[in-house]
């Protein structure tokens, strides 16, 4: 079920394979200063990229009962390669309502002017199709042109954001893409892309003559969250608490998600669920 | 127990995360024409290599027990992350002899003459201290210097073995160490690495203004087999049979398997044991 909360308290659980999904969690603590948030990165077994569609869900069913026996309210799937494989058997598992990173951005393309769009993503989130058959299901037509991406998402773990090594890598990825077709826009259709929006951009600029519009899913599932009854809209009257955990050793989870976060995080509880 | 094996019959068990320990695989192969070998790559957990040391105990217990359970009367650790982390782990789980990708070629550099040695591997084995710390067993005296180099898994699946990009991760990775320092042996402390070994060997010279030796831990694995009592020397009365096993989907398992191999492979069988 996505459509009603059966709670009215309790955290906002987010889960990714693993650093990924901090892009989204950050997207909605400035979209929810007030909202406690629980986040759980799978680093135990990141990542889901390139594993196979019954694993994925396996894992994510997995980890989205964590989160609701931990008093969720309601899920956020901050992962694409989960979105696309596992939605169906997250809402199946869990009785609270679950936003995902396609849905909501495919649906605002679907209300938008959009005529040729590039999906980048992981192998196993361009595979799935899962951007195409959500962008069609809005009934709007638009040409989707998908392109994995393998490299970007070691490129920003690296902390490689700019310069001569993510500018080729992206030019590598993009050429004959943007070369061939009229792309409009872009969705950075992984969880790790935002940290590399400015050299996509700067790139895709190169490439095309013109900017492309860049969408991030994470902003967009942030949206779809408001969107749910309970969520507390500001001003807020404290602000909300965050909790991290993780399935493996927190010591290499802490070590990088001030790049994906902004900011230093002291502390992940270790949770033994794999 | 490291020296004498129980049985003298069965096949050799090789495991590693996911495909890179086929570059050791193809190494025994080349040695030991006549032996019948399985391989397991655990692609429902890979990589080891950014995870913490007790989950890579665990998981590496789990792979080795099931190889000895179909039979293996010997098993090598075709990856560098497990060799460092887990070697004792395995030993201490299994009855049969365990020859891991570390050790020999240590061994080999305590036996000659390298006096500055640089070890390239992921953070995990980077982090372990394996290679220096092997070394200096040997008794010795060796400056061990050590750079992890994340993106060579990732460039090295996509296959991206030469060209600009790879020529310029290398660069970034080698540049400073290779500057401030008389390297005159590089280890390729990952089993991915020895397809990047002609960029790794170029990029280094370019650097050194000499070419330093590059040694190839799988190389020194299958020697390390070979001195075991049991195995079949040539000539070999027929070729021997190679099975593979993969935790995951076998798709991308097979997709890949050719880059490191050298040749396709049909059929891997998915074994349930994550």
């Amino acid at each position: 079920m996505t459509t009603s909360a059966p709670f009215s308290s309790g955290p906002i659980g987010i889960f990714d394979s693993g650093v990924g999904g901090l892009t989204v969690l950050r997207a909605i603590r400035e979209a929810f200063p007030g909202e406690d948030l629980i986040y759980l990165g799978d680093t135990a077994r990141v990542p889901y990229g390139n594993k196979g569609t019954e694993t994925v869900r396996r894992y994510s069913v997995n980890v989205a009962r964590f989160l609701v026996e931990r008093g969720c309210r309601a899920l956020v799937i901050a992962c694409n390669t989960a979105s696309a494989q596992a939605l169906d058997a997250v809402e199946a598992a869990v009785e609270v309502p679950v936003v995902d990173v396609i849905r909501p951005v495919s649906r605002y393309i679907g209300e938008g002017n959009a005529r040729t769009v590039l999906v980048l993503g992981t192998r196993g989130t361009v595979a799935s199709g899962a951007y195409p058959r959500e962008i069609a299901r809005t009934g709007r037509q638009v040409t989707v042109l998908q392109q994995p991406c393998p490299l970007l998402v070691p490129l920003a773990e690296e902390g490689w954001l700019q310069g001569e090594v993510p500018t080729e890598v992206v030019r590598t990825y993009l050429g004959s893409v943007l070369a061939s077709s009229s792309v409009d826009t872009i969705v950075l259709g992984c969880t790790h892309y935002p940290l590399l929006r400015e050299v996509i951009a700067q790139v895709a600029t190169e490439l095309c003559g013109y900017t492309p519009a860049v969408l991030d899913g994470g902003f967009h599932a942030a949206r779809a969250l408001g969107a749910l009854a309970t969520m507390q809209q500001r001003p807020v009257n404290r602000p909300g608490a965050t909790q991290f955990c993780v399935t493996d050793d927190p010591a290499g989870f802490l070590g990088v998600a001030r790049l994906f976060l902004g900011h230093d995080i002291s502390a992940a509880e270790h949770v033994d669920i794999t």
